[in-house]
């Protein structure tokens, strides 16, 4: 499983916590238990932080996109 | 979000079901919209059907690692 | 470059055409080499067919996503 | 659409800039209109800048690649 | 670990054999164990075949720039 | 080729060092030079450095899970 997320967010607004990570890795892990009966021991989650010019979205960098919309 | 699974399950152990799959859509994006407040309507998810023969761990192919583990 | 593009369109609608996908590779080889000034012979450009119920949005596969909006 | 580019380039050759960045987000968006005819709102684009010692060619580290080449 | 490899070779040039694939696993397995002292039970592999189709260089589909160069 | 690895290690056990990189990039071309008989000029590795909260297995992040393991 491989989740890219913008890097924003957290206290600071810079990125997303460590326990907000802990929370969408646990997350994941049980809904693939739930949906697929996969077992957490052999699931694997790959976090990627994304800065905010590097995500694009309507022919815009997000940033652009969300004031423009 | 990439999920990538094994193709196996489903009724006649090919591989999941478009049921499955949508429940995994729908459960990622909730899952980001209750941890990181993400809106659904720009959460992508993409799932990827992997054959186990593709598919390694503890350097063998999963069946075979499922057998000897 | 990794473009991932739903299974469908082409003649018969079901999936891109490959002179399609010939203009996708040489036009982000030339958009890289026009903004970048990267070496095409460098530029290695992988394209993913996803089937339909593999593509989600808006936390639903993509067809239902499409019907609903 | 996921591009994996060097982190190197723009006025300081550290790497490329904001705007050279937004135009690849804008070229390859309306490069999938053109050809696919897809929706630029729902195409994503996420630019992976990628540090000179981890982007291997020909067996080298891409610097050493270069510089043998 | 992922692995992309265009889909040809093996004994009717169709794809990879499951033991070259096997191979595959095992090498970068150890590899990572070698270099990096990782755990082979804790190092994934997927191996994704890509159609020749899908697989691009030096602007053209690789078959093209196969017969090219 | 895409090596996706924790941000540990080397001699600080911050990261991998750029040495250690250099022999994944040659072990991997050679290993498909091998296998698959693949030219290693035109085999691309791209190594991720994965931030230890990132990188998640048996529902947990990584260093928890180590420690409960």
């Amino acid at each position: 499983m491989n989740i890219k997320i913008t890097r924003e967010g957290g206290p600071d607004g810079t990125r997303p916590t460590n326990e907000e990570k802990a929370q969408l890795i646990a997350g994941v892990s049980s809904l693939l238990q739930d949906v697929l009966n996969k077992d957490p021991k052999t699931t694997f989650v790959v976090i990627d932080e994304v800065a905010l010019e590097d995500w694009g979205i309507g022919e815009l960098p997000v940033m652009q996109y969300r004031t423009k919309s």
